[in-house]
């Protein structure tokens, strides 16, 4: 099949490699029917040191089963499916917990060891626990808010979750990228008075209204603090979506809280230390976040997207082929692009 | 009157100053009956710079109304008062929703341009928000555990509360010193299940066991995080409760929670960012905690002190008259004593 590797950063080919195939008999293959490219493959599109074999790209998909192992009981082949980006056994103590990304037995579509998703198909771990069955065809419109649930929706998802915003609140959202974009979604659905997306590019800032943010701040650093503090009377944001993963977006963030606030952080840390330990101290700002559990938020988010209360798959503003997907990583990377999806086929 | 005032690090005298007086008509001034020396008075007396006019000393007191302004409408000459270390209006928004620390007219008992209660007497600024009074008489025996609301039961009740102490909960405890020890007790209140006690002084463990820890760990750094890992299953304490204060203990909280567990800090932060960003990330650990709205946690502990069904006065290891004082700090700091009460007469 043809799937996407990177060699270096900015080298990413479009190769055939062997076909994914039951490995475990709790495996899956699925054959993908649409994937997307992620702000987090921005990394290694910007840092991987350069080798000889590859790195297979892609953790965000919806798809076909092709294939189950002999152990499969709840996936059937013929099933239309999500991908969440990261697998895991749907039994242990953490996923009874709703934490899929802390499964005992789990781990992450990172290409390291296990196949990736932008691509033909993909093989998945532990299929009964991984893949969210749709009811809907393989060419539904829904499909590009459905792929959404894969990863970025549910992201947005758990930086509003762990920023604890409730009906009411005042929310901040740092970042305008796709993640930022579905935390505006998610903030708006649970109940935000007022959301403050933080953000400079016209394209992004206008779709955040549209989903839901009421204020728009461009300014960066103390200015930026400033502005929001004025805009929240004062004292600050109850929630503060981190949606960027930089040092300076943290700093942000921490310093836009209201005391007794919480910062989610869902942008990958490109930072060893949280700055800022005093002031969030002093202001009693929790610092939660993490690699979101979009398998557990699917219950909650499936029907929104449904029934069309919700339409994440806006974020896509650009659809290629698979040899379309290295200029896909270029736009996005110039920021031409918000979010890439690939039609593999 | 006689007042404790530090110049020095470890230059602690007892001096005459000016009687403290009603000053703003929402003003009291209580003599003390009982005061004692903090944790946190340790880190002055270790690196207060010299200076000529000194720092006056102390925010936990006990202590009996003498004086009123003429706005003070609930508080009343002769009550028996509980002086937490933050004085808050009790009106704010910050008040309504229980972080009287965060009081947008309050502060903290520093010494700096506000009274100390390691002396004679205080005035209390915001009385009616700030002072809390108790069904009690000067001399009840159950002074010395009132005299731990004022900050050091409510801080370790904080920290139990921000690591999100649950029933049945497996929690770990930071640091074998008063509020540590008052962080067993909040974490058995509150249902944990399991309570590890990280220290290694045999007096203060053993009063850890008394207050219902299960577990030592003394060892220190990655051996102490092995240990904790081993003695939770494998996967760390659902809460830990920071009572220290360094990077190394925030770094070892971080590295034993489990995932999606939280860490709780209470202790005032001797470092700028918190450590070990991306374990905190990748398990969706939660950091939060701060100064304790102690003001707020009293109708919730004070009928279980008033009951007898904690006794967190058992911290006290040594009393002193204010000429003692100098003594105490000295005591406190070589760790010859857990925590010193204060009989100014």
């Amino acid at each position: 099949m043809r799937a996407t590797v990177m060699y270096a950063a900015g080298d990413v080919r479009i190769e055939d490699v062997p076909d994914p195939r039951i490995e475990e008999p709790t495996d899956a293959v699925i054959r993908v029917v649409r994937a997307s490219i992620c702000g987090s493959d921005l990394w290694p599109y910007n840092d991987l040191p350069t080798s000889d074999t590859g790195r297979p790209m892609g953790h965000e998909a919806v798809g076909v089963v092709e294939d189950v192992g002999a152990e499969v009981r709840s996936i059937k082949r013929g099933d239309v499916v999500v991908m969440p980006f990261a697998f895991s056994d749907g039994t242990c103590a953490f996923c009874h917990e709703g934490l899929h990304t802390a499964c005992v037995h789990g781990g992450f579509f990172d290409g390291y060891g296990v196949s990736a998703a932008q691509a033909e198909a993909v093989r998945i771990p532990l299929a009964d626990g991984t893949l969210y069955p749709l009811p809907v065809g393989e060419d539904d419109a829904l499909l590009q808010s459905l792929l959404t649930l894969s990863d970025v929706m549910g992201t947005g998802q758990h930086a509003a979750v762990t920023a604890k915003v409730a009906p009411g609140h005042r929310v901040a959202v740092v970042g305008d990228g796709a993640v930022g974009l579905c935390g505006v979604i998610a903030a708006k659905r649970l109940g935000a008075e007022q959301i403050i997306i933080m953000g400079r590019r016209a394209d992004r800032i206008a779709l955040a209204r549209e989903f839901g943010a009421t204020d728009v701040v461009s300014e960066r650093g103390a200015e930026a603090v400033e502005r929001v503090l004025e805009l929240t009377g004062g004292h600050g944001a109850n929630s503060v979506l981190e949606c960027v993963g930089t040092t300076d977006a943290v700093l942000t963030s921490v310093e836009i809280a209201r005391p007794g606030g919480a910062v989610g952080r869902v942008g990958v840390p490109h930072y060893d230390a949280i700055p800022a330990a005093l002031p969030s101290f002093f202001k009693n700002v929790t610092v939660g976040g993490g690699p979101a559990p979009v398998r557990a938020y699917l219950d909650e988010l499936l029907p929104d997207v449904l029934e069309g209360r919700i339409e994440p798959g806006r974020v896509f503003d650009r659809v290629v082929d698979l040899d379309g997907v290295p200029d896909g990583y270029r736009a996005m990377n110039d920021r031409e692009s918000i979010k890439v999806m690939v039609k593999p086929s």
